[in-house]
């Protein structure tokens, strides 16, 4: 980025720096495959409505065929002087095949041209993502089976106090629905996005006799937009997308936290895998996961992203402003960040040695069975408030005398409450408590492995 | 709001504070009417899996309806140190109807009970917005066939600067294409959270026999929510309204800051209604478009709202964690604001004074007319780029000699290029320009007109 | 807020609205104080300078006076359609006294007037939340001295591993360390803000003789404003406000986050106060740190204040526009809720339980003392990154083997490296480690003993 | 940037994306000055408290002067498998000069280094600013006095409607005081991050008989900072910086707001230098403003970086996270953002045509002598609020006639109101009404002038 090289950039005179601002060049450049694309559309419908001969189509698409040949290869002279993308392969178009090269502009303006690539970039963009969150889907989906039998409990925290036990699979599953959801937005948003602008020209669309529906379906939109201000001037697709990344950050930080929790010492549920941390300089015995911090902190990252195309956007007149320049660089760094944070989790999380005896213990340790026997006593008639309360009273006493569930007898508990009879007492086991849960979408392992059996037809994998 | 009483509050003992903070009634009493529902129909179910007797049944929905009654007259006994609307109106239901009123809250928890009256409220609320959207966007069709004949033309502007004409109806549409889309979302973000959290309990679900099939047909959502966990931690579709509400309100910002522009004295192209503007204390000439700038400055907040619940939920350990009650305010506060902004420009839009003349002037002074020269140029086979070049050089001239375009005489324009001929001078009438521009989503008036009707239908009011 | 009554608004006709909408009453009431010291110092300006009799700054005088008292009784009849507390008051002004009322306004407009109030409270809310701050620096340092003696050691973590033995003192002085910069940006806001923009008038100044510097001293102001136009169009310093508070809440949802892992079962280390831990209403034994959570929370609130508000300012012209009008809820919310915060960790903190033995053990256990070893052998003169591998080559095989750093032998160290000696043995002993780091800010306790003799008297303790 | 090759991306695998996922060195080699300096200070210290030979010093410092050459002239070998800058560095180091580099990093770990180095930057960044802003002040203060005489007078805005006449010089100065504030807010900034961490190590300090006074002193600290975990822990001075960025650039914005209106056609009061400006492709007739566009533009990227800072650190344990290695990429391009925007302002200001005719008719026109008139009748004892209404009565009739103010006969005036006086028609000169605001910070030449004379001392062109 240009800011690497802050001490320089000061002996740099004004005009040169107005260039180097007013350039994107440096980030519009990750748009040259949609732009010869585009080009090559653009061309063909000129010539099949009479604006280009088949000898300059010809000549345009060997051009462009270089030009594609010459970036592969690296040979491609980009010019940051000539501000844009756009500009570089036209300019280069010209220089290859002299002036049909200049007929590619017409009725067409980079106002068009921008929104066109970048909404085809988008989609792809999308359609790669949607591809890594089917895969990411299918691994927690895996790693949710793999986890059944024999079951991996480990307790289930609300306000991160233990709750209640779950299953190790019902957690991974809880992922999953919240990453269907995000894939849900990126489809969304991929076909809200999937207009073309292109033939809106500047603002106003164009006297040229063009075929927008043709180079629409060209390029595989569903169809032209209907507004040409609307079509260069508006940027909701791009903040539609920021906003599904946001989203979808977020719940990758609530799974790296969850993760990073797990593996200290202190939870000790599961460990990170040797390719995903690292180790520190001064202190030997260290494994710090530093890829699940890394994708727990880049949620900021996109959310600062998204604010700053917002407020870029925040009361700005129609049509085109250069302001709206700035919405490629939030939008490829988010977009980068995204997917590599799910290809990196997709990679971690098979890796992930979980330590069942340790979660097993802490599952079962203090009290987290407590609610059982408030659900004993509401299922025998008792109100549930009244439940509550007797069961507090009870567990308030054990803590006090340095005692826990499991070491009550059936005499204390009929003490506690006469409803208490002798089937209380299979309550206070783990497996018990788990299998009690069998509510549609609940923890019981066979509500857990009916969802399994589900989730595995949603993704492919039945 | 609290800090109303900045002052007072210094007062205020630690514990007090601290049961202030910590409740939530201020804000979730607005979900009274879903609490209320919610425990009809859980109500009902716990009867129909035998539960509940049906006496009990009965003494519950009796109760409720009073309980109904005396928030709707205003005698309902609000208590904030119950923290919470559920608290409030299961203690008031045990008041009421005595020992059965403690059996409701049996196999539910506030977990996922505040998580069902959040998406049925938010579901009303898309159902409120989508209507108020509809009926802005009729508003904005209306008033674009009410400036079709005669055609009111403005120039369209990019950076600001004149670019070509437009038609006013053109604007209006581009804006309508807009709020479709974020119809769209809205509708998406209603559809997704339309599933129901009911009886995933605290966070694993639960060993009563409940039926949450039933309760979710009940309250009329699509399905229940296939994991505990994730119904009960889950607030990305909170995120997901907030992330529409605020590209929703960009747009509005954009549509308040043109006519913001377009009412001052320089602009002059149309004049606010005096019921949404207001005088000065100091200068009697003035009439300030406080409703439209308030419009445009309140999409910062609703951006703020957003940001908000983003930075709280970033890197939050499943399940449930105090933090989440920060999300109704901001959703509150987000919804009301869009709902505001919707219905006052629903009634503005209309009622603005739109002074044909003057844009007219406007749309034909200066040079925006240049590029029908460079088109012309370009339709006779010059390459695009050339035509660009002969024209520019001809503003230049016009420019340094204190001319307009429509001094051109057809002898000077032949000096600029002999391709000029006679039917060159037509274009530099404004009807001309904005005929020209019949490609489709253009603004050639035939265009419009096509376009208006389809959104009529659209909108129903074909 | 408005938002309370969602559904009831959809019935509010289009005025009615736009008058709701542009009123100021409901947030700015709150500056009702300084509005009358104002208009008090207003008026015995004006007088001093002839713009005033002596009877009718006495009738003004004695009606403010009356005004004080009506809205201290709660008598004082608020009107909303009057918009905002500044023409409350001057209509009753008007109202107790007639004529000379009207005369206040002289010289002066709400745009000055609004300015003025605004920064007249954030001046006193700042001089509260310095007084917070020390109070809370001063909770700070107590305990700190509290667990000095026997030392409280916890381990100290990077990457929420283990890293090195640590005092609890010393995690409380770097609390400290950052309260105390918390309140330097604090103090720095106040500086910068305490200027009067009073006389400013509407935008440019005015033509009556008045006074500003006797205006300006007699309100505390350091100086009057030395631009009319920036006076009433720059909100800089509500953002430096926004931005400290931004900066106060991040570190205290850091410290807030660091409490709820300590306290919850898998680490152990503190206890949270009942008074600010609730219960659940399904599980009996949780006990959850309900107000950590939510200062935790509230750091997103006033980031997305401070967001707001700055996306209001983007942009916007000069001087003032009705999207100002936009700084005071997200100003009087973040003030509210950083003063809250602060409140209930000064009367929370020092409640908090500590658990010295489940602290030193866990402190002890693993292998945090590792790095006790390969700094000796660096004393030695091992070059510092061979130490490192070396040291890492033990650790690992003691893992491999299920042994711990308290059962290495003098033996298998000098296997490990000959420069081992006798010494070493005692390394591995916490209170050594502890001792060790006896650099200027390190843990060691005659470090950290130094350290809180030095706060106690920055914060008036010694 | 990474996602400039977003397709590539594609194809590499977890291990090597896992690893450029976690290597800096593409941002933090920005920082290797700073590196280089620490590293020469901490090895001059090393030797003073005896961990180092004289010859080990020397080596060293031999070593890190051919580092500094080799990066200088380019042939350094960066290698991102070693991750950031630091351990380049090193790693060259022991190339260079064998077991003694080996020893440079005794007593120190990457945490405090890059705490150090950041805040070593940090402060450069800060002068460099400070002097830049200088600059543009400057600018500002020639630009006023030069518009001083003749007076170019334009019309001050309220809610973008013509409010009073004003100078041009003291708009100018508006912006004088802003960037004044700003400069302090950094001033403030750099006080306050002046300390040093150096010598915390990993988190709680060392062993080693290390002098952090020394090193503190030699590299420009005011002292070492007092806690080890607070050393290496924070990023407040980070969030300090961005903020006052944030500020700053939106002061910046809301000018490129006021000159991209200026310019318009509409507008008509300035004409940007060609070299600031852009033309269209398809537009001939266009000069966009760009460069201001982008500036205006830029304040949301700024605001981003610091929102996804704040995301970053809240509720981040202490000490150090990998999380925290997202502070250089926002900090690296808000600094860089700033600077160059203030640069281009320094050189576009003076390139300004002001159309001084164009800028007096447009205050001359319509009714912004309005004040005037009420004004006058509240010096001569009508009440204020009277005074108002007396003439908002008059403009509207005017307005319903077609006439504006300088119509106004003394006839008229007096059947307005009867203090109407022969006087009050100079008042509807604009010369009068400027001279009239001779208020301290007024619009009247003679306060702009006294200021633009105490603002030439303050920034030294007196």
């Amino acid at each position: 980025m240009a800011h690497r090289t802050w001490g320089g950039r000061f002996q740099e005179g004004p005009d040169a720096l107005a260039a180097r601002f007013n350039a994107s060049l440096a980030f519009d450049r990750a748009l040259w495959r949609e732009d010869l694309w585009q080009n090559r559309v653009h061309a063909r419908m000129l010539q099949a409505v009479g604006l280009l001969s088949e000898e300059e189509l010809k000549a345009i698409l060997e051009g462009l065929d270089q030009i594609e040949e010459e970036i592969e290869v690296g040979t491609f002279p980009w010019r940051e002087d000539l501000e844009d993308v756009h500009m570089n392969l036209e300019a280069r178009l010209m220089e290859l095949i002299g002036p049909p090269g200049g007929k590619l502009h017409t009725a067409r303006s980079r106002n068009d041209q921008v929104a066109t690539d970048l909404r085809l970039f988008l989609r792809a963009a999308m359609d790669e993502l949607l591809a890594l969150l089917l895969e990411v889907r299918r691994v927690l989906v895996r790693e949710a089976e793999k986890h059944l039998e024999p079951p991996f409990v480990l307790p289930g925290y609300t306000h991160l106090q233990r709750a209640q036990p779950i299953l190790l699979a019902h957690w991974f599953l809880a992922y999953y629905e919240m990453l269907t959801r995000d894939a849900g937005r990126l489809r969304d948003a991929r076909a809200r996005l999937n207009e073309s602008p292109l033939g809106a020209a500047a603002l106003a669309g164009t006297g040229f006799p063009i075929d927008r529906h043709f180079t629409a379906q060209e390029l595989g939109f569903d169809r032209p937009m209907r507004n040409s201000l609307d079509a260069v001037g508006s940027r909701d697709f791009a903040l539609e997308v920021l906003s599904a990344l946001n989203i979808g950050m977020l719940h990758l930080s609530r799974l790296a936290e969850e993760l990073i929790l797990y593996s200290t010492e202190e939870f000790g549920f599961v460990e990170v895998p040797d390719a995903f941390a690292t180790g520190s300089s001064i202190m030997p015995q260290k494994k710090n996961p530093d890829i699940l911090e890394l994708i727990r902190a880049k949620a900021g990252r996109v959310l600062g992203a998204l604010v700053g195309l917002s407020t870029v956007v925040k009361g700005l007149p129609l049509a085109y402003n250069k302001d709206l320049q700035e919405d490629k660089e939030p939008l490829l760094d988010a977009l980068a960040t995204y997917r590599d944070s799910l290809k990196l989790l997709a990679a971690l999380l098979p890796g992930l040695k979980w330590r069942r005896e340790r979660m097993w213990r802490a599952a079962e340790e203090g009290f987290s069975l407590a609610t059982e026997l408030a659900d004993y006593l509401a299922e025998k008639g008792l109100p549930f408030r009244e439940a509550h309360h007797v069961v507090g009273r009870l567990v308030r006493r054990l803590v006090e005398e340095g005692r826990v569930l499991k070491d009550l007898t059936l005499e204390e508990l009929r003490e506690a409450h006469p409803l208490f009879a002798e089937d209380a007492l299979r309550l206070l086991r783990l497996e018990t408590a788990i299998h009690r849960r069998r509510s549609y979408g609940g923890t019981a392992p066979e509500a857990v492995r009916a969802r399994v059996l589900e989730a595995k037809e949603e993704v492919g994998l039945a």
